[in-house]
């Protein structure tokens, strides 16, 4: 069965504890729960978070050779400033997809660019947490 | 029975038919017809292509009277310089969901900025014509 | 007795129609209407109202040569980007002056740069419908 | 009676004096006579001229307090750098309109952008002297 | 015997007709009856001019599949903006010489860049009606 | 005893007189009041206000010839524009703190960019009315 | 008692230690004792240093959680590039003062833009290590 | 004989008596003197100077009617930002020469541009006080 | 009959010697020469090259004397550089034809601007060694 | 004997292991040990890797106090974006010379600037691995 | 007796030769010669014209070993874009004065900046051939 | 035996003659002569110096038929500005290293940019004039 491994960046753990007029009560623990169950027997779902940029690099590393198919990654703040970020997915063999919950353009201008992007397989973002299972659908 | 709108702008009629190498030999008909079936008893789509703004600026405007839900658009070449299209997106009270069937931030400068994403619900851009399929997906 | 022809761009089809909490419930077709009546026996006032780049610039040609003594251009979205009006503009004898309903210097960035205005006669901006009225007066 | 203020900014006192090849040979002060004449027994007309920002300024908080309606301003050469009436303009309750006597935006580049417009009512720019007879007829 | 297809962009219907201190009086149908004189029997002149940015790219498309060798085009005012028409040209396999009449670098600064410059085979630039001829030399 | 000088410029005076709900009922004079109270024994402290550029400028340089320990300068809308503050900031030897009402970062871009920063000792900003207390205690 | 925590970034561990001839031989950590000192019995004075930007947000993430009342924050070299830091203060309920040692205004160009200002409840910058104690008294 | 004008902007009435190390310790009034006596039967020579732009302004106008045949301008920090001296030279008949004390392009950017410069006769910038002096030789 | 000059600038000298797969194997001498018997007893044509800018000055000027009718330059990397090469076009009086080999618009960006093309007479870029025969033919 | 710290960023632990074709297979493990090799008895050389920005200041600050005379730095992605690790450089008393495999001026636009270059003592970038011993022959 | 030298770069020799409108009928030769005459006793004056930047590089550094007590270098052209020039100035003792004829400031942007200027004395812009004077009156 | 060029561009000559203080007393020839006795038996090493871009270009050129194995450049003041010195590295087989004395990125910000890095093989600045003692190791 396929095995795909869901990063989350800096201040993602506060989804559904912070802020919940704008962005609910689910917690982003339980929303990944919900994905699991609802692509159970479908896709394997691991799910790792960190403020740290260097952590998440050292996760895209290891998950290229860990098995997993493909790689869903909301990279929070440091989308739009991780050249370093950038060099490890365009390093490892597997595709990263880059989902952002809220609408990126919607904002400041300075979250209009994504250094990542270039180098991910596809971007899905404005679609609130759905974004992570549409990411997710295109990939079975 | 919810119902669906895609327009499509400029040039995406020659997908299927012009660079297969690139875009494989599925045309923009086949692949509306393919995405018929598979939504069939979920939701009605009609398609609608133009080269021309105005066209589109035209159809986006009937559409918010015409009981679509929501509107797939891929704007092409003018997603990049129509401020007259945001403008209608704007005015009409239905959401647009921008999809692009290439990664539009991994080509040439000029097509890393979209004039609409700021007024759409959400973007979906890199997963080939399956970008529209999970542009429907998040809608229903 | 003087004739004189307001051309509408894209969208502006929608005033009165759409967001009447920003634009009153007046929609174009009434106010032009109420522009005639009250400049009944001084001037002649002719509309027309397109989505398209081109059939404006194509009005803007044919009004040159139909007796117009002046245009009234409000050319929505275009007014930011469209070299071609502004050419045609240029290549024709009567002055136009280009208005616009609301104060775009006062909305996002893009808007505050309009590529028509070092060709027009005058522009005025922000005075709501009465914008028309003034470019009117301006003429008699 | 409405009462209405027209401020002039640096170097207006100049109009009708100097360059009337380019200007005519109408003075602002005759100018601003024959407004009031014009509009006797419709609104009160009073004018302020000076070349100094301060003034300026102190001149925009007064009239707030002064029982006109609204101020009309060309604030000449301030127009494109003066953050201090800017905020003056803010402060005050009463509408200001910017009328410009040439169309600022077919002159030299750094003219093309006016730190007050956003402030202000609305703009009229390019109709000579009668720029600031088609402000006043905007407010009456 | 080779066909080619001229295509006219906006206000280039106004060639020879409208400021001819600037363009002279040879309208550009005139021009190209004696282009057609002139290669009788080389090749075959085909023109189409319009103001509609879409009519191009419909036409560009068409081409592709009419036996057309080669596309000389003048896309005036839309040369700077179009990423649409951009888009046309690259999509087909025919080759495209764009032209200008006049030196476009030579003029407002917001002329010297063409987007379509990058995808056509050739440039020729400034040598008034004479550019057209130059195109179909280079390509016979 | 210490003798300071605290120097507001444009539209300072308004501070407490208009936009209550923004900047509280205590006018700035008010305020400099209770200053005085606050550190009566401690230091002397002495304001000034106008709205004219070249007045503050007039009083740097006299302050610096008047016994005064140092300046509190909130030069308001000049503080983006004026060089030739900032020169005679730079010219007279005693130490002049930059103190903003508001976060002068959280507004409007123009905002951000102080021309006086870089010659002035120390900024404080967004603290209300309170900056200038704060300014104050960082001398004695 | 008020709780107030003081997070210091990259390289400030250094205070004191390096470069005495600018900073001084007082180390951060003895500054920070001698403001728990000048404070004792009016609030609590807790500090965090670290040179990772994840362990900063991971800090700040709980101090939202742990009583503070607010957050002194200086946050080095990370305050001009680090969206996440921003993300992590817009994300809490607790105001963040940012203190900067020197002028950074009066230092190299790519210091004169914090990304986290904006999100900030108010900026002291140039007070050497006063600034810190400013910024508690602004909180008392 | 002839009549010079010299303006000397804001600051400038400090040179000699501030930073003597920099600039000398010859005062202005001292220096304007000796360029009497130097040109003492050859043109006369008077002197203004202002930290106040209005003033400035005013100044350049009535000197355009008071018999001067030439301005020698130092508009200190005003020359890098104000337009409407810029406007005032422009409008006024004599011709002006802009002259600097230090070399402004070997100071920070922001002093590299003079907006004035466009509308002066001449630049003499960087020869200390005999910059005058050398504006004064090249009227006679 | 006529005369013409061809000056070639830097590295032109090593067409057809070097990377014959992209320029061919013809050398710019042997090109020329077929260039001469082509327009045999129609034109007389010289060449010159030179790698170094100032020749190409010298010899822009000493053509302006020598009786050639044009100047046909293909400037190479000076083309994008020297202010001093245009400032030589313009101060002689015959016509100077700009002409490229390759397609500038389609290499890297800081080919894309020409400082020389806004004073030629008119741009041929893109066409092989034929942009030479095409300037050519734009002159008889 | 001479004690040298070699510090590798993010990614660098890669080579080797991925990209072959590009990087070759030698480790960068397998490098450093036959950089020890060769300098076996003239220097000492350590390594430290790390993804982390916060670890490789650390390391840079523990460095200038562990008797080390140099230190080699290839700061990965975050040569381009990290304030911090310039601030630790600068701080520290011992040389850091800047390395990079390829030619970092050969690949994308961001990474031609490097915001810790100005503070190291030398750049070598293009070498392929032997940019370090070349980096390592400069301090011997 | 004092030795000057003036060096003349690019397309100064064409001075009083083409273009009499703009520049008179003066030669930069004769001119010369009437400055010999001018201070014939006074300084010794040496003139050398070269449209080749690597000349004027070569001249400036003999200059500097050949008794010169000063050099005014009008740079032409390459006053806009030759650091190699401004490097020489730089490298030599003696000081140079940049002049030019014209005031560049009042022609095409790309002329407002010369990158010697911050490595010469003075400059002096704008007053005809008189420009060389007034710099030699500068050194005497 | 391994041949290599050295080749200096402007300015390069005077190292050990001028600003001994900077530079050192060691001249260019002096040091290319110790490089000769370093490398004696190892390879040939030939030195060409010019301040003439033309010049450097034609070498290059030459330098490409006449056996050397490589070349090392340091451009000089032309490193920043030169495209035709860019072509012709491009367009000779042999590698071209660039080397400068000073560490570029710690000066002037119009240094920073290099337009010959690109096609340069490696980059070597900073370490004095051992940056070509590295170069030829590279080699070797």
């Amino acid at each position: 069965m396929r095995k795909l491994l869901i990063i989350n960046g800096p201040n993602l753990n506060l989804i559904g504890v912070r802020e919940p007029s704008v962005y609910g009560t689910t917690s982003i623990k339980e929303y990944i729960n919900s994905l699991k169950t609802m692509f159970d027997g479908v896709c394997l779902i691991d799910e790792y978070q960190s403020n740290h940029e260097g952590a998440i690099i050292d996760t895209l590393q290891i998950a290229g050779d860990s098995g997993y198919e493909a790689i869903i990654l909301n990279a929070g703040g440091y989308s739009h400033t991780s050249v370093a970020i950038r060099d490890a997915i365009a390093a490892i063999d597997i595709p990263v997809i880059e989902v952002h919950i809220s609408n990126i353009f919607a904002r400041e201008d300075f979250r209009h660019t994504s250094v990542i992007s270039p180098v991910c397989h596809g971007i899905i973002s404005g679609f609130g947490l759905m974004s992570y299972e549409l990411a997710i659908r295109s990939l079975i």
